[in-house]
């Protein structure tokens, strides 16, 4: 049991709270001769980082991280690559603005982590959230970069914005070209200007809005994952439900699966032209008893609004008195936004392991068939 | 890494396939001195059991369970404990109709697990769907009666059905007690009426629906979970989503997280009139940062309709040549029904872990408040 | 965290008491498409069965298991194979005399668990040792018997006995030859002869013998094991020390090698007559910074002499009072000898896990070199 | 499966090599509300330091310890305290040479573990030994230090060496109060005075000595522990064996438990004058059946001497020829001494896993009794 530790075989221990001096993330079990330096990471963490545009918090963070351990660079070869030994991974934080933190000290902030974490401990590092701010999934991006080196360049993972708010894309028009053209990884243009002008005024009210992110993941061989307790459906759906702020996962149909009738949920099997087995629809996403079809692999997360709103709220205090708080500062006004790269980690990291995991029990990376 | 178990201190270990000679589950780490026998068991796996309705398979399992380990009856106390020893539960298959399997052997039915089977393994108990067979869930179920004893009675877990098809409850009848009196586990008489109708016509149209499950767990004390990857959602969504055909998990508001704004997905707190704290709505379904809040956990579970259906579907053979198929033979037109008691166990097995794991770091049951 | 299971990928889960109805053990993990029978198994519980010479206990168990999951004979191919699933392995006890155990129940005897079992537990079943008694590794053994079908012929594992209470064997008699040839799994006739005096003494004065096990695995390759805490001696020393009994687990030179010099405890590399490396000595058993070196493995582990003696030992009783303890029945005057098997049944259930662990991260079986 | 990781619940991960940037230790379950400073680390740091006598290594490390993560000093009470996230500990590495390494990249030193991480990972990290350094036990005394506190000041774990090369103390001379008073950690003054004549022979001679440490841990509470797979000495030997260079671990009597008879291997029981159980012997080191006896744990391991000599040996180079190496440079003629600190932080790391695991199950820290 590791309370901060995902994965079974490609192993990730994240550390560091949000104001503390660095927060950083150990890799364990990672394969040898993998080539591996700094820049293979940043891109990701600079997609993840505060500050580039009005609509996410403006917490200026350069998210330098720093690879203290598990990669060589021998003289014979020349490049650095993995050694198989754990991958340390740190980020400093350089934007701590030292101020005065005894409102949130004493004040249980409602929709956040401070009750639960003074019911659980008795004690909170509640500078900028500590442990439980957002700022925690900095590790993840950086633990992710590593995963998608692991899974190689055949296997694609990319998520985009697909609701926020009530408004939800038209998916008509999905575009992944269009997912790094706006400040919202939206696939669909028309929409992102009709959010840009949601998220202001809900901004310009103190008020924040909730999301939708959607991860689609490409080239996944049939026959990963395993029935019963370590499905590739449960494995994603505890990796994206521990996305901060996550209410719901779907994987393919998702909930409405429930609404469905036999004959149109379950997805048809014909012969590709190149004879290969194709499905003719992906009601599943990918998945059918907790093994990979060789369709793309396709979840959604929910995100739910920002609690930290300028929007006083009731609540209380650590003496339990009742009280009100409304939280100032630089937050994000839809943290949906930046949990786009997030769940693209979360589905390399869990795909990585699912891949040491399949060749582990069967020797093969792919399939029998 | 256990591919067939579940928990970290209270786990447990399945076995079984759905035509072999018996099923059966270990449960380690239980605490020692519990009062358990068989029938302490035998009243969540008759909830379980097929044939008690037209609703659902007729197959006959009389789903006797034994205790063959793990408890012990000392003639100074007279009674039945567990002894911390692993607890061997075992039920023996008694209802297996010798049939022809060759069509299931040679065709992938589809949103089965045949082909994902086939591709894993290159190897496939087809009689009765083997491993991925629903039967499994007996095993789940008898542990999760024993994860209730280590629980207690102040935590009370009970699910109910809120959506069969197209058609939701109205939660205006909400009604705990009528949820034993129809077929269905539905909380609302007047809709398990009509489930009752739209049922039949499914089953004889040779479709079958989906469902959705509703899971409230009452009395957990705020404090259970922890934080970033062992978040007690996270968990709960692993599981859920681990039952078969289930394809998305929602915790409190769910994907409608994503619609809403900041003040009004922010669970209020007050005092209540014990002096204790209270919230004024629940849309974080009983846990804030991965950590209990005191407050109900409600927990829902889609369940795609089983793709065992009559009506003829397209579909590949082994050899890859494309053929069709339709299956005949007992199957439950809404096997959301019997997951009913299957996401309580799912439930009772995450939170007897939970107790354990809080009390393992905390040293306390309860909040430090 | 699981008490009863032993392995990583390669996972066995046991359970049962002494004299409870059954015992058995499912493996989780195991590579499909491996032929395995029952008929696999059995030569190794009848190699550690008791009642097999006057040297051991006289208690006659059939031993016979039955693989109630995890094969599967299809009719295609016409024999059993392994699928992937998990394997449910169960052995009846059927040689549990009724007697009375009153007190065994109240009365702690040295060198036994039933004072710390109390201590931890407060129950205890009391018949027969319970889950303390030795008859938990027959579970061990079946499950051994199938790590050996997935290392594969070409990795050969065997035991003996080097040592019987202060007598040794004369190693420039090594005969693996006539160790199934003794009653001792004795390496060296003409010792195995004085040891049969050594215990027929022993076990008329009512006493018992301590001895020390070696177990040798040829075929390993290089390259098998990992640094730091997954050290392939950690594992071993770990699994050894499981074994009932067990205070001393050696590797290579062992203990000795504290008392060496570094000229001597370094083993030199040669080039091979096939060109392959090759070392002068084996001082470090086959292990180098916990990674397999391709030479033979070898480990001793020293076995204490049962406790359960006719002499009179002093004791307290669960009233604390002081008392006195002889203990009657059917126990083995030298425990150490049906650890032969037992040893073999951890070596193999190791390497089974460390085949799987290599293959994960490394995607190879062998060596890199 | 974390190959870097040790623990159950109170878990440490280690990372970094002998001359990278860094070195660390992520702590994962450690308690909340526990005084923690570096101050409380710098002594056990101290005492493993190189360059501390003529007779360890020369090389200068500060190892100077930063907490990066997991304490928070609140204002309210002025001390900093474990808050239950993650502790994050890293030592910079500043005494790094930077010299030509090529003669170890390319020759494998004979007793090292240059041929088989080839042999694994086909890459390896050369400088100063790279992962499989002595260096990262500065990690595990480190972390040691965090879990002596979360076993608090009631328990007692002090090792001490109890033979170099072929010397061994006089157990009638043993003094606790002597250990800190000789460069060897020796518990016997007059035998302290002998080593130092034999290593500086040694050392002058260019090769190394063997030792063995042993380490007594005092006021451990009977019933920690569990039975079968999950045992204490099980746990003791895993964590010892995985110690650099270790290659025999002894629990009590140890391997000469093969030479006893039964009655003098049971350890009796009688009444103390407090009334509570009392032994009186400890053949069996404080461990029954795998689980705490209340006696002192008593364990022993053997570290084979340092394969870095300076005296000439065969070997082969990475090209499969033969050469000869001798080892230049700083390092430890008696590699045991420094193992001294190294097994107290391992007895340390497995307590306070096995409190946590213990309070986990039972709910009580000691005893049923």
């Amino acid at each position: 049991m590791s309370y901060n530790s995902f994965g079974h075989l490609f192993r990730i221990t994240t550390w560091g709270e949000s104001h503390g001096p660095a927060l950083g993330v150990v890799i364990d079990g990672c394969p040898p001769g993998i080539a591996l330096s700094e820049a293979d990471i940043r891109p990701f963490l600079d997609k993840r980082r505060p500050g580039t545009s009005r609509h996410v918090t403006q917490r200026r963070e350069e998210d330098r991280v720093r690879i203290l351990s598990g990669t060589f660079q021998d003289d014979r070869t020349g490049f650095p690559v993995t050694t198989g030994a754990p991958i340390s991974l740190m980020i400093e934080n350089t934007d701590q603005r030292s101020k005065d933190y005894s409102d949130i000290r004493d004040t249980w902030r409602p929709g956040h982590a401070d009750f639960t974490y003074d019911a659980k401990y008795g004690v909170r590092d509640y500078r900028g959230g500590g442990r439980s701010s957002a700022r925690e999934t900095a590790a993840r991006v950086a633990a992710g970069a590593v995963a998608r080196k692991v899974l190689g360049e055949d296997i694609v993972i990319r998520a985009a914005l697909v609701q926020m708010g009530p408004r939800a894309i038209d998916r008509s028009r999905w575009d992944w070209g269009s997912v790094e053209g706006n400040d919202f990884f939206c696939p669909d243009a028309q929409t992102a200007a009709l959010w840009a002008e949601d998220l202001d005024l809900a901004r310009k009210a103190g008020s924040s809005l909730g999301a939708i992110v959607e991860c689609h993941v490409a080239g996944v061989p049939a026959g990963w994952g395993a029935p019963v307790y370590a499905k590739l459906d449960s494995e994603l759906a505890g990796a994206m439900m521990g996305i901060n702020a996550a209410k719901g996962v779907e994987i393919g149909a998702g909930m409405e699966a429930g609404a469905m009738r036999g004959e149109d949920a379950a997805d048809e099997m014909r012969l590709g032209q190149d004879g290969r087995p194709v499905f003719t629809s992906n009601h599943n996403g990918g998945v059918l008893g907790g093994i990979s079809t060789g369709q793309d692999l396709v979840v959604r997360v929910a995100i739910k609004p920002t609690s930290s709103i300028r929007i006083e709220r009731s609540t209380l205090n650590r003496d339990l008195q009742e009280t009100t708080v409304s939280t100032k500062g630089r937050h994000d006004p839809c943290v949906g936004i930046r949990a786009v790269p997030v769940a693209e980690a979360m589905a390399a990291l869990v795909l990585a392991d699912q891949k040491l995991l399949h060749r582990a029990q069967t020797g093969r990376e792919g399939p029998a068939l």
